[in-house]
């Protein structure tokens, strides 16, 4: 197993579900954040449309529709419309903005720490994900996230599944497409980083959306490796 | 002290000199390493011819003679005219690609990590170097830099002192330039950093040219902190 991957030389992370547990961080947060401002609102169901917008939104950047906008703008604009729909009206400008970070906030799958310190011993590990650096970095501090590198989207100017923000990546760490495995819990993310020949490890997060929806977790042939977790993922690349 | 640098939220480090010795780390590892190779060099004149190719090389960039080039490509021409002027012949391809690399094998001050480590606690540390991001980023682990952020002029397309690599590295930041500071030992990157809008602050390396080479070291008014090293730095800005 090991030998088959011995060109592999970084792995490059989709973080939003793949690193971070985004819903239930959000969920908790804001339960407990509500206590003290009397607020009564189905925080599961704000957070599954916080993200629900998220795909659109940045398709009006990948349609050209608008230019370019960080992750942390489009997540606003997304807040402002779902303020107003749950009828959360009582918000200073700075609670708003404060709220929106909470995308900074968000803790690790408790697997991640160990296995990112795992394969950081034997490769470059690195984010590749839609959120923007500032977003990255302030995460890696609250959450202690061992990266080697932050890299993302907002470097090329493209967001995934664009091919250009894979690209930029490989130019970045000056390496070849094949020597850098993408790890993603989602199979656009892979599909697209495959057809650009990189590796691919698929690392279903079957609670990503919380524990009553189903995730898609099953292999496919054109996936490198497939791993429970990235404790497994570590064995599976000979770093122990 | 402290209240007067209140709204600072990252740190922006020069890493060449600044962080780690380049000089002293060439010699020591092409010394080391020409034991096995019975060559006859002198290694502190190899390495001030070296990098006194570095300014002149980014010039080619900045007057826009050649197209923007990652500094290892650089650093490689500027070994290959080096490697003839020193009669050093014997060397095979991979070898001369390992050389060059060594650029990413220097070796932190003794101060670097346990002033870097306290600055985290307290500020967003990242590099704000001309080296190129995997450069940087190889060096990182070599050394155990605990940066939160890998940034470099490579981002901008820009070697430093352009302004675009400073006003890059504020955007993806998501800062203003008042709330960054540039720490570095030498005062032409400061003063590009302050007219900008940045803070900026001094720590002059006595030994960054080797021990028979006066620097530089006097304080300016215009500088906002002057350290004698990163602990000295940590502890004038409150983190202990």
């Amino acid at each position: 197993m090991v030998n088959h991957f011995r060109g592999i030389k970084a792995l490059t992370f989709d973080v939003f579900g793949t690193v971070v547990d985004w819903r239930g961080s959000i969920i908790a947060e804001c339960k407990s954040w509500e206590k003290t401002r009397l607020l009564d609102v189905n925080w599961e169901k704000f957070a599954d449309e916080w993200r629900s917008e998220y795909g659109p939104s940045m398709n009006l950047v990948r349609n050209g529709e608008i230019p370019w906008t960080k992750l942390d703008d489009l997540h606003m604009s997304s807040l402002i419309k779902l303020l107003k729909r749950h009828k959360i009206t009582n918000l200073s400008n700075a609670e708003i903005e404060y709220l929106n970070k909470i995308w900074h906030r968000l803790n690790p799958w408790p697997d991640t720490l160990i296995g990112l310190s795992k394969l950081k011993t034997k490769f470059t590990i690195a984010t590749l994900s839609n959120g923007n650096i500032s977003l990255l970095t302030n995460m890696a501090k609250w959450g202690n996230l061992p990266w080697d590198c932050i890299l993302s989207a907002e470097l090329s100017g493209h967001y995934k599944k664009d091919p250009e923000a894979y690209l930029k990546a490989a130019e970045l760490l000056s390496l070849e497409r094949h020597e850098i495995m993408m790890v993603a819990a989602h199979k656009d993310d892979l599909s697209a980083a495959n057809h650009l020949g990189m590796k691919t490890c698929f690392v279903p997060r079957p609670l990503e959306h919380g524990s009553n929806k189903k995730i898609d977790s099953s292999p496919e042939n054109w996936i490198d490796i497939c791993a429970s977790d990235f404790i497994d993922l570590a064995s599976q690349l000979g770093c122990h």
